[in-house]
C-alpha cells in the first residue's frame, strides 16, 4: 500500500492507494468517528462492492445504513442531496456520524457536499471505484451538485478524513471509463512532471493491461501531484487552477454536447486544443501540441472536435466559454503549456488564435 | 463607530457598530469584491431600508440586483436557497460577485448559506437590522437553512467579509423583537462578564429607551464576547458551545411550540431553567438562578413554561432534547453557570433533577 498525504494543517488526510474494500472498516477505525455510518453508493457499485464494504464496516463495530442514489450525473442535484439529509435525520445521525462515498465522481461529489452541509459539516470518507474519481474528484475537497443552469454550481470546499482506493475495483470498470480517467492522468504529466509524461508513453501496454504495479504508480503519482497543488492552494486562489488544464475547452464541449460525452474525452480534446493555442501564441514550440496529441491518441482518446460525431460549432463553444464558471470578472482563464511539465495560467489569450485553432 | 475584530487568520473580519446604511457601499469598497452585488432582503426590511442601501451600493460603483425572500422563518429552506442560486446564475454572477444580507437572522442565515455554497463560496456581507441578528446570528459564521425535520440542519461554517450595523435600524424594530434580542445580550453577561450583567441591571431604563450610547455599548460588548469565543473555537469543538447557554431547553421549547414563540423568549426561559438546574446539582448558590430570573423578568421576558399559554409537557420537552442537534453520541450538552460570568459545558447532568426543575 502506498500512502500520499494531503497537507492542510488540521484538515490534513491520507490517501491510501492499494487498500482493500474488505478493510474499509478497519482503515477508518482510528479517525474518531461516531458509531453510525451512512454508506452512499449507486445500484451498479452496490451490486459489485456494497456487501464487502458493509461487512467490513460492521466488523469494525459501526452501525451501517445504506443510501442509494440512482446511477447517472442527472441525479447529482440538490433534490438528491436533500434525500441524503432526510435519510440521515430519519436515522438519528448526529455531528459525529460519518458518510462513506463508495463510487465514482457523482457519488463522491454529492456525498461530500451532503457531508459538508449536514449539521454544518460531518466527517466523510472517499472510497472511489473509478480511475477518474481516484486521480481527480476524490482528492482535494471539491464537493458539489449541479444546478439546471450549470454543473457544480452549488458546492463547498470540504476535505474528506481519508481516501481509500482498492485498485482491484478497476478490473470491473468499463474500458471507456478507464480511458476517460487516463485523460486526467496525462494531464498531471503535462502540467507538472515531464518524466511522468514519458512513463505514460513508455508503459502504455502495461497500463492498459491494468498491471497492478503500473496502476499503483500512475495513481500514486497523480495523487501526489494533486495533493501538492491542493496543499499549496486549497481554495483555488491561484496555483490550483493549473489542474484545469484542458478543462476550459473541455467544459465547453461537455456543455455543447449536453454532457453526452465522457468528462475525460472532453478534457482530452481540451488538452490538445490548449496545447495548440499555446503554440500558436508563441508560448511553446510545436513539439508540445504534437506530443500531447500523440499520447492522448495512443490511449484511444479523442483529439479533436470532429471525432465527436455531431460536432459543436466554434461559435457555440466560444459563447459557452464566456459563461464558464472559471470565468472571473468576465475573463476566461486558460492553462497553457510552456513545455511538457510546466504550464502558465493566463487570462491574456488571443481570441482570434483560439478561433483559428478550433476551426482547423 | 466602534469596530470589533473577529480574529480567524485569513478569514478575519471587522464588525462595524454604529455604521450607517447610507454608507454600506463605501464601507465595503476596500474588500476587493467584483462589480456585481446581490442584495438579499425581505419585503418588510426592503420597504424600510432597501432604497438607502441600494443607492449607497450604486454610488460606490456596484451593479446591484435585489433578491426578495418572503418574510418568515418558514422560508429559510433549501427551496429559497435554490431560488437565490437561480437568480445569481440568471444574472451572470461569478466567484467574485458578493451577496449582501440585509435583515434579521432568517435573511442572514439563508444568505450566508447561499454564499457559502454558490460556486463553492462567494464573498458576503452581513447588514443585520434586528438586535438578535446584531448580537448573535450575524457574527461567527454559522449559516444554514431548515429541514422539515429540524432547524438549521443544513448549513455551513462560513464567515462574512464584514458586518455592518446601523443602530438607527433598531428604532423601527417592534418592541417584542427588541426584547427577544435582549435575551441573547443577557446571555453574554451570564457566560462571560459579571460586570456586563450588572450594567444591564443598572442601565435598564436607558437601554429600553434605545439610548444610542447604551445600545452601542451593549451591542459592542456582546460582539466582543462572541468574537473572542468564536476566535478561539470557530467550529464548536469545545468552548464555543458556551454560547448555547439557555438554548438546550430553549430549543426544546421552540420545537414543542412549533416555533410559535420568539427565539429570545425561549432562550430566556431556557437560561432560567439551566440556572436552576445548576443550583439543584450543586454547581452554584441560589443567588445565581435568582439573579438571572430577576434580570430576565425586568426586561419583560418570560421566565417559565407556564407563561407560554399552552404549556408544553415536561415529557415532550425531555424527548425533544434527546434529538436536539447539539446531541452528540446520544448525550445532550448543558451549559450551566457556576457563577454570574462563568459557565461549564457538561454532558453529566442529572435527568431527575432537570425533570424536577421543569415541573416546578
Amino acid at each position: 500500500m502506498h500512502t500520499v498525504k494531503v497537507s492542510l494543517g488540521e484538515r490534513s488526510y491520507d490517501i491510501e492507494i492499494g487498500s482493500s474494500l474488505d478493510l474499509v472498516g478497519e482503515r477508518i477505525q482510528d479517525l474518531g468517528l461516531g458509531s453510525k455510518i451512512a454508506l452512499v453508493t449507486n445500484p451498479t457499485v452496490k451490486k459489485l462492492f456494497g456487501r464487502s464494504v458493509v461487512e467490513s464496516l460492521k466488523a469494525a463495530g459501526f452501525l451501517v445504513m445504506s443510501i442509494e442514489i440512482p446511477d447517472g450525473e442527472q441525479h447529482k442535484n440538490l433534490d438528491w442531496a436533500n434525500a441524503v439529509y432526510t435519510a440521515l435525520l430519519t436515522n438519528g445521525f448526529d455531528r459525529k456520524s460519518a458518510l462513506v462515498a463508495l463510487g465514482g465522481g457523482v457519488i463522491g461529489d454529492l456525498t461530500g457536499f451532503a457531508a459538508a452541509t449536514f449539521m454544518r459539516g460531518v466527517p466523510f470518507i472517499q472510497v472511489p471505484t473509478t480511475l477518474l474519481a481516484m486521480v481527480d474528484s476524490s482528492v482535494g475537497g471539491k464537493t458539489g451538485v449541479n444546478h439546471p443552469m450549470g454543473k457544480n454550481m452549488i458546492g463547498a470546499f470540504y476535505q474528506p478524513k481519508k481516501v481509500l482506493m482498492d485498485l482491484g475495483a478497476l478490473q470491473t470498470l468499463p474500458k471507456a471509463e478507464f480511458l476517460s480517467g487516463m485523460a486526467e492522468v496525462i494531464k498531471y504529466g503535462v502540467i507538472r512532471d515531464a518524466a511522468f509524461f514519458n512513463y505514460l508513453d513508455q508503459r502504455r501496454d502495461r497500463i492498459l493491461a491494468l498491471d497492478p504495479e503500473a496502476l499503483s504508480h500512475i495513481i500514486s503519482r497523480s495523487c501526489e501531484i494533486k495533493a501538492d497543488v491542493v496543499g499549496r492552494d486549497e481554495h483555488e486562489g491561484g496555483l490550483r487552477a493549473i489542474l484545469n488544464f484542458g478543462h476550459t475547452v473541455g467544459h465547453a464541449v461537455e456543455t455543447a454536447r449536453n454532457y453526452a460525452v465522457r468528462h475525460g474525452e472532453a478534457v482530452a480534446i481540451g488538452m490538445v486544443y490548449a496545447s495548440r493555442l499555446a503554440h500558436r501564441t508563441g508560448l511553446c514550440d510545436t513539439s508540445v501540441p504534437e506530443r500531447v496529441e500523440k499520447l492522448v491518441q495512443s490511449y484511444g482518446l479523442p483529439t479533436d472536435l470532429s471525432s465527436l460525431g455531431s460536432m459543436p460549432s466554434v461559435t457555440a463553444l466560444m459563447d459557452i466559454m464566456q459563461i464558464d464558471k472559471k470565468a472571473e470578472g468576465g475573463k476566461v482563464k486558460f492553462v497553457l503549456p510552456k513545455k511538457i511539465g510546466e504550464v502558465v495560467i493566463t487570462k491574456e489569450w488571443d481570441e482570434a488564435a483560439l478561433k483559428e485553432v478550433l476551426e482547423k
